[in-house]
């Protein structure tokens, strides 16, 4: 419909998650307003993030290094691993300063329904780590959702038999809800309430 | 929050319309996951639409020459114009296949709430064209809103005592909507109706 450069950036906006063709066409208007050197910086901002930005050897977070900041601060405590489900799990739990720890990220969760399993996810990164490092708590901090308390369930009965503490953390967070969007407070209550986990 | 990268092409994000912060981080993690490959397609195409799209130097919409393909176009009949708000208004237009004429884009509508006057719309070269081509019928087309409606009375004075048949697009369009958003029937319908203004 429109000239073939407008056509096809449109059909690239289009192609992010939660873009449809109407918000596409409006980013792309946009974009064809603003000044040349911000278009050039936007788009060199995506490449670089991109190019820079790769996992974290231990713990599968984000990391500019081969280690992410997080591994690579003395002050952590290496003795509690908290186990997430993506990097932006971590800055939410960062931000209730509840937690001097590790982390390992799992990089999803168990979804049968999404076709993914537990061989998808970091889970035998993490028991290497349960085998190699001093662990002795983990805490099981995925969602608490369906997808998120079966992975909890699922790695406490990997890891209860290897002798260590297993944790998860504790109700307060609304059922269903994402950890993503949970405030600080309840968040960090969570964190505190955290239980045993039977299996 | 994040290591710089993640931070910088958040920020980058989010400064987009209609992206807040949330969707901003959504649609940075969805970029790190991408394949470099992927990523580096979007950037270019986001500079190469810029680069290589201007304004029609004749009628204000997106052309990639001098004019755009509809002033290009011999078929078009070149005394009849539609003036519109936006480049995206062509395209809705253009899908009603009830207008065979040129267009003039605005580039936007008065609208005293957000300091635009008719100085920030290409509203002189409208009039230029007027004088300057055999120009027998100006068609408002802008949106069925107050800014379009208030743009159109403006244009409709001016226009009047130039000699040529003004005329507006027939309401059947639902009032204060967008004419972006208007289906290809009551659209083509409003442009067969479209009748006369008075001044």
């Amino acid at each position: 419909m429109y000239e073939g450069p407008v056509q096809s950036l449109i059909e690239e906006l289009g192609r992010l998650p939660g873009i449809g063709p109407k918000s596409a066409q409006r980013l792309a208007f946009h974009v064809l307003k603003l000044p040349l050197e911000d278009v050039k910086r936007l788009a060199r901002t995506i490449v670089d993030a991109r190019e820079r930005m790769s996992w974290c050897t231990r713990c599968f977070n984000l990391a500019e290094a081969e280690l992410c900041k997080i591994c690579l601060d003395d002050r952590r405590d290496p003795t509690v691993v908290c186990v997430v489900e993506e990097p932006r799990d971590i800055v939410a739990v960062e931000r209730t300063r509840e937690f001097a720890g590790r982390y390992h990220v799992l990089q999803g969760a168990i979804s049968p329904l999404s076709g993914v399993g537990p061989e998808q996810l970091r889970v035998r990164e993490l028991l290497a780590r349960v085998e190699s490092e001093a662990i002795a708590e983990v805490i099981l901090c995925t969602n608490p959702n369906i997808e998120g308390d079966t992975t909890a369930m699922y790695l406490a009965r990997l890891l209860n038999p290897l002798g260590i503490h297993v944790t998860r953390i504790a109700s307060g967070l609304p059922v269903g809800g994402d950890l993503e969007y949970a405030d600080e407070i309840t968040l960090g209550r969570a964190l505190v309430g955290r239980r045993d986990v039977a299996s």
